[in-house]
């Protein structure tokens, strides 16, 4: 437990409306989407960047953990106290908007804005901002950039740090740095921004956002592909992308996945014998480029065996094609009762070849595996589906598969994570993507920018 | 001067024949584009990875100061022994291009390759590398790694970071460490790769590099816009980019580069009454994308002014309208004996007040400041032209105005360099473009990888 006075401290800095130590509090600020829970000994809802700068200066003096939190919508325990401290909630105050510039194509925010507020924003005066994560509703953008938050439309667009170019940070010590330039080109002093992204809050703590956009594409249509088997459909993926396709997205669901679907959403008409689905939109500047994609598109998916190419004639029947993508994550649910969700990512020409041997590592311990995601980019969701998640066997099963699913994608050349992070639910397994070289070298990052180690300590493996 | 001993133990790791310190040598490696001399203890060229793993495991050990070289084309004296040391010169052996794989549309290279060889190998299999350096024909893919390089073609392409999705790199110490992996996405772990971008040879010694590729684009067609004056030229950069143009270049030409162009070149037919020239490329996969993107370039330049917008019937034409912009730098020697040449970067919108004030800095100290380069991304050439180098009192002038154009152009929200970084030759302006807290942190990172400040100290201001 922190003491009084270093409460009283920080109390001091941000006033009492913006300090809470009641057990409502700690309870709302205790969880994530990992469904751990760890209760903070305060919430502090910094007003402005000087009081973050004054909070961590007190709190790197007395070596009081803190811990940054946006939305707490993430999957691998980022923004959870797990070693204790104090929560530094970001979404109360600093979460404005702060600037469009038409001129540059430029947004500038902080951290607590909500990534579907921001979108909007930009859409409405013409302007579009790709990354997209399945959580846009409701996470933050100082989450997505520390976390490096991809998303649907990654595969043509890339991923949250294809879009930041400048940061405004506090490191632990209270200093403020600027780290970027609204440029596009900017090579003086080491590109300190491209470490801050996916750091997951353990080096600094983001107080401003610079966001690139790009003109809103002005048309859009939704495609599905239907293949006899998973095999098929994950191989039109690469061979369409090398044959010059280029989809906003190009999502997957499994054979297992749409056998869910059918089961519990009978009204979405899936066929019967689909082994492997491909979806996704196309976007464009003319509709001559839209109907040249989609003859790319569906040139490359016939010669490897779909058989059948769709394009939704409207918005009505493109919301039909996305609805059985959408609700893939709650269909697989008939298969047990704990879902253990991993988002792996290959590249693209050994996703046919990971999606068998993660199948194999599934049946080896008698689980199903339907998986989804983003084939597009490499990036799939894996479900390994334990029945009863009170047999403790069954559930220590399940995270040797994982395990063993996840040696078997780093040696594809895979990651643990496409999207999700480290956090603290896969610092367990970085041995198996890292060598102690490696590690060591993260070590010394991190202490070259936390010294005393209180931001986000104990994340990652570190 | 480094012992014979150590000498001796480099030779019995690398061979005789990979180890120089003969004066040809050492004069053969002492340059760079700066034209500033430096002459090494020895040049080493090691054979391999492994090769680099042993010379930096012993030189840490025994605190001998490490600089590596590609081509030496720097513009900043990143590639210099400043502070004496062995050359590591990673051209003659470690120059291979390893794999171009197709159906991920990546290429692993060793960091000797030749940019152009590796241009020319990808786009002979249908593939596109777009970072293009003016020094494409000679500079090395490490080079460009360790300075982000750009080149015309980022306007649309982006620049080297936006290519480069994995390096093998060893540390001082001897770690040979992978950063980053051959997918779309990868959140594991700090983005180590991000930081040795841009970081100028100083942090370790990149051994491969995976880049990321793109489709070739189809069609490609270059326009022309002239101008009435510079002001009425910048202006229409940034309205006709935001209006939804997106050419592969925008290049400029100012009205001193113009005169210049015609007085040199009386082939040249440029417009006597030009203040300003835009010109580019513009491509895409349809030839009806094409004309809608040159329909919108002129429509946006007519806006702003432009009394002619041409575009080239061929091939033949296409070289005529870039004559010009090729041979801009030759030209302006006309104005004076010495060119003080920066890379300044400034967002888009501010270029028309970028250019007016650096005139006028110019004016103020009696110097002609012909500009070119990229407006497309912002990233312009100022050269101030010194009439006699031999004039001390004027070579005086000329830093000053130099200095006073940087701050200017920091105050603007650019940057000290675009593209060229800071080596030796930009390290005195660091303190206008970053904070102490922010250098502090700079010195902070070169310490967390490199303790014993072996590998090309003392660049970059630290």
């Amino acid at each position: 437990m922190i003491d009084k006075k270093h409460l009283d401290y920080i109390t001091s800095i941000v006033g009492e409306e913006n300090i809470k130590s009641d057990k409502a509090h700690l309870i709302a600020f205790c969880y994530d989407a990992t469904r751990t829970r760890f209760e903070p000994d305060a919430v502090v809802f910094p007003r402005h960047e000087q009081d973050v700068s004054d909070i961590l200066k007190y709190c790197n003096e007395h070596q009081i953990i803190i811990v940054p939190r946006g939305a707490g919508s993430g999957f691998t325990g980022g923004a959870l106290p797990a070693s204790g401290g104090i929560i530094l909630s970001l979404e109360r105050h600093m979460n404005k908007l702060l600037e469009i510039d038409m001129e540059n194509m430029v947004g500038v925010v902080q951290p607590g804005l909500i990534n579907m507020q921001f979108q909007k924003a930009v859409e409405e005066v013409g302007l579009f901002y790709p990354p997209d994560p399945a959580s846009e509703e409701y996470s933050t953008l100082g989450g997505n950039v520390s976390e490096n938050a991809g998303g649907m439309r990654a595969a043509k667009y890339g991923i949250t740090k294809d879009y930041v170019m400048a940061l405004r940070a506090v490191l632990p010590n209270g200093d403020i740095i600027v780290a970027g330039k609204r440029t596009i080109k900017d090579v003086a002093g080491y590109n300190t921004a491209g470490i801050l992204i996916a750091s997951e809050g353990t080096l600094a703590i983001i107080t401003e956002i610079t966001l690139k956009l790009i003109p809103k594409p002005k048309f859009k249509q939704t495609y599905m592909g239907v293949f006899p088997s998973v095999d098929s459909a994950m191989t039109a993926v690469f061979k369409s992308l090398a044959a010059g396709a280029n989809p906003v997205a190009m999502e997957f669901l499994d054979a297992l996945v749409i056998k869910a679907l059918r089961q519990k959403f009978p009204q979405v008409s899936l066929p019967e014998h689909a082994g492997g689905i491909l979806v996704g939109d196309v976007d464009a500047s003319s509709e001559a480029e839209i109907d040249s994609q989609l003859q790319t598109l569906k040139e490359a998916f016939e010669a490897f065996g779909a058989t059948e190419f769709i394009i939704a004639k409207d918005e009505e029947e493109s919301k039909k094609l996305w609805f059985a993508r959408r609700n893939a994550s709650p269909a697989t649910m008939i298969y047990g009762t704990k879902k253990l969700n991993e988002d792996i990512s290959v590249p693209r020409s050994k996703l046919p070849v990971a999606l068998d041997g993660i199948y194999k590592i599934g049946e080896k311990y008698g689980f199903q595996v339907p998986c989804f995601g983003h084939a597009g980019d490499g990036n799939i969701h894996v479900n390994v589906m334990v029945k009863d998640k009170n047999n403790e066997k069954e559930m220590e099963d399940g995270h040797k598969a994982i395990e063993e699913i996840f040696q078997y994608v780093v040696d594809l050349g895979g990651t643990l994570s496409g999207e999700h992070g480290i956090g603290t639910s896969k610092a367990p397994f970085m041995h198996i993507a890292f060598t102690e070289a490696e590690m060591n070298l993260f070590r010394s990052i991190k202490k070259a920018f936390d010294p005393n180690n209180i931001l986000n300590p104990f994340k990652m493996g570190l």
